[in-house]
Formats: C-alpha cells, sequence, structure tokens
C-alpha cells in the first residue's frame, strides 16, 4: 500500500485572501519526495467544531495528515485545542515544551506565552528549530506552524517519523504545439501506460501557446518509456519536444 | 443570512507540488468584497469519483461552489463528466457553447476541440473572454478554467449572477511589539467586539519580529471602534502601532 496524506490549512488569513498559501505546494513537493501520495488538501477557518470534524475524518481516511496555523498562544490560535477534542483527550503543559520556552523566554516567559506549552494529553512534540516553540504529534496528525519558514523547519524535523514508499517521480515534455492536435494520441499514450499519470497542461510561454506533458509515478521504467513515446509523438505531429 | 461558498482546485499538478495555486487567494479576495463568505477551500485529483463526491457534499453546504479545473478535451480533463453525474444528468453538446468554438477554430475544430461543448444537461455557460471554450454553471455550482487569468476573466464574466452581502473590510494594524505582550489584552478586545473577527499574525517584515493585527468584518463601525481600540491597546503597551 502508497501511505497517503492529507494537508489541512487552519487559516482565516488564506481564507480571507490577505495571505497568499505556500505551504500546501511546500508539503505537497516533500511528501512526493518521500513517496507519500497527498490525496488532497483542505483549508478551513481557525473555528473548533470546524478544525474537530475536518481532523477526525481526515485522520480516518490518510496515512499522515498535516496542520498548518493557529498554534500560538493568541485568542485566534484554537488548534491545539481542537485537536485535543477531535482526539477526546485533555490538553496538559508538556514538561519538555515548558523547559524549552523558559530556555528561549527566560524571565519574558509570562502566562500568555507559556501557553505554547499546552499540547493533548498523548502527544509527542515536533522540533522548531527556529523559533523553539513546538509543534505536536498526536496518533497519524502532525500539528504545525502556519509561518511558511517556521512549518518548513519543522517538517523536516519530524520526517524521520513518516514512512514512505518509491519517491514519485516525474519528467515533462514541453513543445509549441497546440492540445487540440495532441488530445487524442495522448489518449491512446495514456491506455498503454497505465502505471504512469500523463498530464496535459497548457502553457503561455513566452507568450506562445504550447502544451507541457507529464508523466508521473513510481516506477521509473514505465515512466522512461512513456516519456519516450510522447517524445516520438510530439515529433510525428510535427513538434519539438523539450525534455525536463 | 450571509451567503456562504466553497472553492474546488481540481488538480493533480497542485497536489504533486509542480504548480503553485494562485486561484484561491484571487477567489477569495474578490468574494470578500462581493459580501459573500469563504468558508473553505479543497484540492482534490482529477478523478470522478472524488469530483462526484466533494461536488455534492458542497453544494448541499454553500450558497455557492466554484471549481477551477479539468475543462479542457484532453483525456485528463474529467470535470464535465463528474459535474454530470454529480447532479444525475447526462452531458450534451450545447449550441452556444458548440458556436462559440466554430468561430474560434474555424477548420481547425476536430472531434477533439469539439469535446469542450459538452456540459451537463441544463447547465448555463460561463464565457471566457480569452480562450472562448466556455465553463458552466449548473444549479449552484460554478465551474471555471484552472489556467489562472482565465479563471478570473471567467470569474468577472460571471459575477452579475452571485447574490452577495455586505462587503467584507478589515483594517490592518502593525507593530513591533511581540505578541506576548499584547495576547491578553488582546482577547479582552476580542470579547468586546465580537462582532469583530480579530486576527493576531506574527510578521518579519524588514528582519524585525513584530505582528499584525487584522480587524475583518461587514461593520464598519464597529470595525472602526475595534481598530481605534487596539490602535490605542498598542500605544498603552509601548508600541508605535501602523494602521493600514
Amino acid at each position: 500500500m502508497v501511505p497517503t496524506a492529507a494537508i489541512l490549512i487552519i487559516g482565516n488569513e488564506i481564507l480571507s485572501g490577505r495571505t497568499q498559501d505556500v505551504n500546501i505546494q511546500y508539503l505537497a513537493k516533500r511528501l512526493g519526495e518521500l513517496g507519500i501520495r497527498l490525496d488532497q488538501a483542505r483549508v478551513i477557518p481557525d473555528e473548533v467544531p470546524s478544525i474537530v470534524a475536518t481532523v477526525r475524518e481526515l485522520a480516518a481516511h490518510h496515512t499522515y495528515v498535516f496542520t498548518t496555523g493557529g498554534i500560538g498562544f493568541t485568542h485566534d490560535d484554537r488548534t491545539a485545542a481542537a485537536l485535543a477534542e477531535a482526539f477526546d483527550v485533555p490538553l496538559e503543559e508538556h514538561p519538555e515544551a515548558l523547559r524549552l520556552l523558559q530556555t528561549y523566554y527566560g524571565d519574558a516567559l509570562n502566562a500568555a506565552r507559556r501557553r505554547m506549552a499546552l499540547v493533548p494529553v498523548g502527544a509527542v512534540l515536533v522540533d522548531n528549530p527556529i523559533s523553539k516553540a513546538p509543534g505536536f504529534q498526536i496518533q497519524n496528525v502532525f500539528v504545525l506552524a502556519g509561518v511558511p519558514d517556521v512549518m518548513q523547519a519543522m517538517f523536516e524535523s519530524l520526517r524521520g517519523r513518516l514512512s514512505g514508499g518509491a519517491p514519485i517521480q516525474f519528467t515533462t515534455v514541453s513543445c509549441g504545439l497546440p492540445e487540440g492536435i495532441l488530445a487524442d494520441d495522448l489518449a491512446f499514450l495514456q491506455g498503454r501506460y497505465p502505471e504512469v499519470e500523463i498530464g496535459s497542461y497548457p502553457s503561455f510561454r513566452l507568450g506562445v501557446l504550447g502544451v507541457s506533458l507529464v508523466m508521473r509515478g513510481i516506477d521509473a521504467a514505465a515512466i522512461a518509456s512513456a516519456t519516450e513515446a510522447v517524445v516520438a509523438m510530439v515529433k510525428r505531429l510535427g513538434g519539438e519536444p523539450a525534455v525536463e
């Protein structure tokens, strides 16, 4: 079985359009490299009932769930409380998290900042090499910060806990032919290489209409054969294929 | 009742990490301006069963659903077929869509390109001012292209069909104080202004740690009062507030 994942972006700032999400793309790339298939991503508000329901649903259907956002200590940070509720456990002050915060803040560790040490009972911390306030893992759910630099550092510190599969690889064949010329032959090739997912994406590089054909999967030999067949098809139809 | 929306990004290219989604942010901003509350966004693969199930769920729970992606005519474009299945109707060749394609392509309108005229029975076309292949609306679901320029042009051409509410407005107060100094007073202010959603976002502008406090809602007078109170709080705590 290929391990699977879902991403849950907890963020009013994304749903308001104020902030451009970049966490989905980072996690998507890294999960592919680790051989974990990303099945879906969701963006939901910082509201406890919505986080509880979504975490329960995703945790039940995917090998791993990664949440980002809402793990600070201001009134709008509700992720830790929601995760505790999702797994029917109370929040507790984690001694190691408290020690990290004491070392980082010293005398400036007030009651508000100390709330960052609250995690659901049974959670395992996730290291935060940047701003020290840890994320955590509870069962198959990894709870990460929303700030992209911090999220990325946390993901890299936890990746040893993930059991991946064969890395998902891809090649891209670009050409200046329009999709309308390629569509039927491409559908035929997709039928011939069922283990390779062939995607067709119109592009407007340098103002010129063209198409990027993406061959994706875990079987390197099949991808190589499919890529060769796509290159031959493009040439036969009068295009100049560029392989990346 | 405030009208609500969900966004459904249909895109293997987003889930593979190959492409950075920018459609969520565009739609989020525009929906807010139109007074439509964006409740959630999802990214799912170009697979019929997953599209069918997700469209049914979202259409039942939100005033409007906007899908992007998968409306071309290559083998990996499955949105139109999935929408037909989601609403239990067959696909049919829409005469107006066919006429648009005939005008645009002339003699180059082959069988593959002609598939772009297939829409679910009962669907109303959505204009595509850029590349002519139309999107469509079926019940409360708007089916748009995935390419950002085309998606945006389609959205602007359909927005007259949407019933919005009061525009969602926001102000931002930025300052160089850390969240740990502000958290408790901010929670108090959130309690005093329940009609305003107050968000606290740590920032690292110009390499300096600070925070952006965002006041958001549809009641302009309440937002103005809350903003004034937040500015006074920041000054009292020794910060220099900048209001946007």
